[in-house]
């Protein structure tokens, strides 16, 4: 048990005695650790972790109060905060996810697992035609406007897209990449080095994880609320305590938890890296994919200082096959840009420029509005039923966009086992495991509901209902 | 001036002045090492260079004797083996080769300093229309078959191509990438880590030095003979000097010199490499461009050791727009593909499906033949068009195979500002200082012959000479 744990246990104890009544305030952090000879960083957790155990609350500028439900668990059904361990690890999740990914994608298993959307409600065929007929230039086949940073006419309509958006983007910032991966990746190199701690949502998205292992550096997981996202005070704590490199977050419609960060969040989060000179890399692949009306906020709209660089792609709104993503470095853009050309020298010109085509010539806007409106749809349907034939206990995420649930599920089940029994049937699931550079997410999985809703996908949730229910009785 | 260049000019004023004499023995590299308190590798670089410079030549088992021609110049015209600084370099080429190759790649230029084939030779109308016949098909637009190693008919048919090479391929070692790029910088990761010391050929294919300034190690050039490729002698003396992490090459027709490596020396660097346990990266994207009538050897075949990581891609002999290379990583295959998956997840499968289905329908082999016809051809042609209307003292490469001619212009031409008063002129030509950590080739320059043969591409030869001869009179 860590220090942080071991006061929060005590201090529960001292509720649950009724030594601390509701209402009551704690110790200021700054009191505690004096008197305790424990570190800000230690008391800090160990508040975080009673907040989310429903048994504090805290109160800007106040502190924190013994809560009015205090003794009670969290709503039944609902995500609690997570309190991942306060140490930064090495990473090595890519053999579990490559391994799964691939036996996702193997065969014709129902791909609940699947982290890609069903391609079926994409325009491919469109985009298929206008990849064939810039295929047939030949002028279009060299090396020229393949180089970074990109094609100018992509470059010319993702900035339209974030203009219309409400973001002021400069099209010479724009770097094209292999996807979100390669430029969370040339990000990740242009502001931290090896050995580097960087911090992240917990769970975290596992590319993220990823470009962290490739550059051998240490993952330092943050507490992160299910529907707000990282814990911004959580984060002041631990980098006014140790060097951080680093931040890497997906502000909205997480990967797998599904939140939008408030906008003042976001805010906090922004000015709390430009008081200490924190690069942050912002991963907007779910942006289009908003369920409420409004196109949500980015960070880098809060960014005066540069320091946000901004990762997407189409990948998850137009077509995965195509591989077309991007970065908004800001002010590390000429970096990233050199690092783009090192890494795989160009993106290849037609599929770039059969996605410039589509936004110019046809509705991206009708075409995003019908996914979006499935996938709302598709969310309440797949999150209803898992509460009905998953097994007591399980508790379900709430996605304000995109098309990924996260599900936990009661402590005994074991994500990689529910996994290999669940693709022994045929259906395929995303285990916690892969979510993690801890153990923390063994009982959790992703469940993906961007196919159209069919007796297939419904007996599947059944069935894995099912096994998990057998899982949690006989471990 | 460095020690061994102090000790060659030392023995070449020896021989100038006749105290050494034609046949005459020179002490052993162990005698004058001992001797002149000079270490092992400044001797051998010594020797090398009075070799380079037509003074000695050495005999196998008996050791260095002054030569036939001393005092001669090389024949004219000729190349002579490199001799670059033996200190090993970090590497900082990447802005000087991308604003190179992007002004090269802008507007309507004559193409001479492109590094990519004329897309014009290649049957790209009927790879687009494989490519549009496999997008059309839903169910290859996911993550199936696109996650690492590759799509499983793409594996097949290049091992395939292998095997009728006479190379025995499994398959199952061969992982897809983006271009050769992505798998010459995931193989060196795989067997390097940042500061370590990659020997390279000198002059260098400047991807090369990009993947060592990507990870941040150090290049160090090794003498390369102009038709025979790096100096296994002096490769062999440096790894007995200090630790060399990893041998990066290009045997067959390398980028810029175009030789074509005999095959005992082929052999003599694979063993030299075993014995020393050093991994060997070989990139091969030009094979298939032989002139000879037989398909070249490669590293990869001498291997028995699992040391050598060969990389190539279908680039450079069918199709520049799809970036789709791989890696035969011998025993580094597992680390490799894992590299593969972190960097940029994974390689589109509708190129990699419509350049499966060429190889397997339509007459590779055919158009192979009639591309190196005609490259053998202009090649020729610019050769003997630059030993022409180049200023005196100018120097050729013979290239064995590819489209690449090396240029050595008189020493008083500076290539970069004769590549700046060309590109005035609407023609591009490659300069000399991309392919070196050093200022080695600064009076060189690559000249593109992929290009059918017509009138601009004399004209502009007979310009570019023009301007080389201003310059060398001018400078």
């Amino acid at each position: 048990m860590t220090r942080y744990e071991k006061l929060a246990d005590e201090i529960e104890g001292l509720i649950r005695k009724n030594v601390y009544q509701e209402g009551d305030k704690l110790q200021s952090v700054r009191q505690a650790s004096r008197q305790r000879g424990l570190s800000i960083t230690t008391v800090t957790r160990a508040y975080l972790l009673l907040e989310s155990r429903g048994l504090v609350a805290s109160k800007p500028q106040s502190g924190y109060f013994v809560s009015a439900r205090a003794g009670e668990a969290p709503a039944a059904g609902k995500l609690a905060t997570s309190h991942p361990a306060a140490t930064s690890s090495p990473v090595d999740v890519s053999r579990l996810v490559l391994s799964t990914l691939r036996s996702i994608s193997a065969g014709d298993a129902v791909p609940l697992g699947s982290p890609y959307p069903d391609p079926g409600l994409f325009p491919f065929q469109k985009l298929n035609r206008y990849a064939y007929a810039a295929g047939r230039d030949e002028a279009l086949l060299g090396l020229k406007d393949a180089l970074p940073p990109g094609h100018p006419k992509l470059l010319r309509q993702i900035a339209r897209r974030y203009l219309e958006k409400g973001l002021r983007v400069d099209p010479d910032e724009i770097i094209i990449t292999v996807g979100a991966t390669e430029a969370m990746n040339i990000c990740l190199q242009a502001v931290a080095k090896p050995g580097d701690v960087i911090a992240v949502e917990s769970p975290t998205f596992y590319a993220m994880l990823h470009a962290i292992e490739r550059m051998g550096m240490k993952a330092l997981e943050v507490p992160t609320h299910p529907e707000y996202g990282i814990d911004v005070d959580a984060l002041a704590a631990i980098v006014a305590s140790q060097p951080v490199a680093a931040c890497m977050v997906m502000p909205n419609f997480q990967n797998p938890l599904g939140f939008l960060m408030p906008d003042e969040r976001k805010q906090a989060l922004v000015e709390l890296a430009a008081r200490h000179g924190i690069p942050i890399i912002e991963n907007g692949v779910y942006n289009e994919l908003h369920f409420g009306d409004s196109h949500p906020s980015t960070l880098k709209a809060y960014d005066s200082k540069g320091l946000v660089l901004h990762c997407s792609s189409f990948s998850k709104s137009l077509t995965s096959a195509y591989r077309i993503g991007w970065a908004l470095p800001g002010r590390y853009r000429d970096q990233v840009e050199k690092l783009k050309f090192l890494n795989t020298l160009t993106t290849p010109s037609l599929p770039q420029l059969a996605i410039a085509e589509f936004l110019e010539r046809d509705g991206y806007d009708y075409h995003l509005r019908r996914i979006r409106k499935a996938y709302a749809q598709q969310a309440k349907l797949m999150k209803a039923m898992v509460e009905r034939f998953f097994p007591e206990g399980t508790k379900t995420s709430t996605p304000a966009g995109g098309y990924l649930l996260w599900v936990e599920l009661p402590p005994r089940v074991d994500a990689l086992r529910l996994y290999r029994l669940a693709l022994e049937r045929g259906i395929t699931i995303g285990p916690g495991q892969m979510f993690s550079v801890s153990d923390g997410y063994r009982n959790f999985i992703r469940l993906n509901y961007s196919t159209p809703w069919s007796d297939d996908i419904e007996q599947a949730v059944i069935a894995v209902g099912r096994i998990a229910a057998t899982c949690a009785r006989a471990a």
